[in-house]
């Protein structure tokens, strides 16, 4: 799978708890961050969806590992990788690392989910076409022979 | 596995985000509330390991399924089982629910950590103890011979 | 003017920052729920007349002296007064302890709005008439010679 | 006074309540990281002087004043202006706007404190120089000989 959005975060004062690190429901209030800012990047803003649309992207599965921690202070990159489309739904796929250190990663899955009558809703077509477009393998199988190589 | 702590919250209107439901690192937060509170009941209460021992247990797995939403004002049970205690680690699950309906499930796995240090240590004697006994199975010495045995 | 709502809160593991003492958004965000746990005592509770009525109360004003630092493990006191009733708003007081000590005071307006559109409204007359009912002095000298005692 | 920090954020996501405006104690989070960039951009950025000196700038008194709702999407100016320079303290003001709408305004003090004692502690001379620098008036020698005299 290829990294399709790379941004980052500082850690900041109010992210960080008696041990000066990262208390990790606030971790998660800056991935949902990171996540508002993959989506505004796509070209579907979440305020816009939401307001116009009376549609966003729910989490309705997470699952974290917390590998080292991430002290007050320190910058982070987070790098999200797009690792499946259903009709309905996206698995992300993120790698938070701190220079050349991995701190977290996380899988999660969003659901299309109509705003006011909380059910879920199949993907609007181009919105789907987007996602999918972003889970393209590096394919090296199908470069020319002797083509250029991929790199990291 | 047995429900070894039960607790209740109410949903308030700081943990909903737009769509009134919940936000789900205010989900997250209240979970480690309820975290919070079962270490006080089996005697350890955070603040006192924190500020007299200078110890911790940090969050380094986390894994939830949000299942059906949760609505500002909904009142949900958080029922908590020990699932494997290490020598450093213990597993926890979390069942959440709103009156019969089930709303979102959680694997969660804490390490007892220094807090100025930052690196783990093993339990307390006691504390092992105390977490062990708490993993007791639903008894299975007690079925009779050739009984049926007892499944994941 | 006369305490008409008293209520606890321990204060948390994830209120609290690198000091080990209260963050003042999350003091905020446990005032925040004090004043919701204020409406529900009165017989509105605010998910009821958000969901069914779409009006609420936010907060236009704020001001809060941080007297003394509390800590992680603390158990506050919210003592909370009105201390006056408009058309569409209410003033109300603060004064937050931990034990004898006094820690923070706060002075808040509410005003009465509508969810949608975000406009004013004057209060339901009920909700006034309560609300204004709890504005009334002790005026203990006004009571006949002989009377009852006022209690706690 | 003259503003001498200009910044800006965008109102998430995780910032709004059910009404889709900003839920204020995420609004207080979101000024205490512009608090925290302005100690950056005067060169004491607020993790390097807790975690090598130990002391930090602590909240004692905050008043807000929420003039118009602020609602998910917005991108919002912070202005903030230095107003009073004491031995141990700063008083802050901010002019929050969206475009040319004002939003809200805050007056704030901050008390450098000992990290660990939790009590106050006297500027480092350099900080308090800085700070000084920060409240000049609008060149007053750039007003007409015998002119009105500037008002506080």
């Amino acid at each position: 799978m290829t990294v399709c959005f790379t941004t980052e975060r500082m850690l900041h004062f109010g992210d960080c708890d008696i041990s000066g690190t990262a208390y990790y429901p606030a971790y998660l209030n800056i991935l949902n961050g990171v996540v508002e800012e993959f989506w505004a990047h796509l070209g579907w803003p979440w305020h816009e969806i939401i307001w116009k649309e009376r549609w966003g992207t729910p989490t309705v599965h997470l699952s974290c590992d917390f590998s080292k921690p991430s002290f007050f202070g320190d910058k982070l990159t987070f790098q999200l990788t797009v690792t499946k489309v259903g009709k309905s739904s996206v698995g992300l796929k993120h790698a938070i690392h701190c220079g050349d250190e991995h701190r977290w990663s996380v899988t999660q899955v969003l659901a299309a989910s109509w705003l006011d009558k909380h059910t879920s809703m199949p993907w609007p077509a181009d919105v789907k076409a987007k996602l999918e477009s972003l889970m393209a393998p590096d394919a090296p199988e199908r470069r020319p022979v002797g083509g250029p190589q991929p790199q990291a």
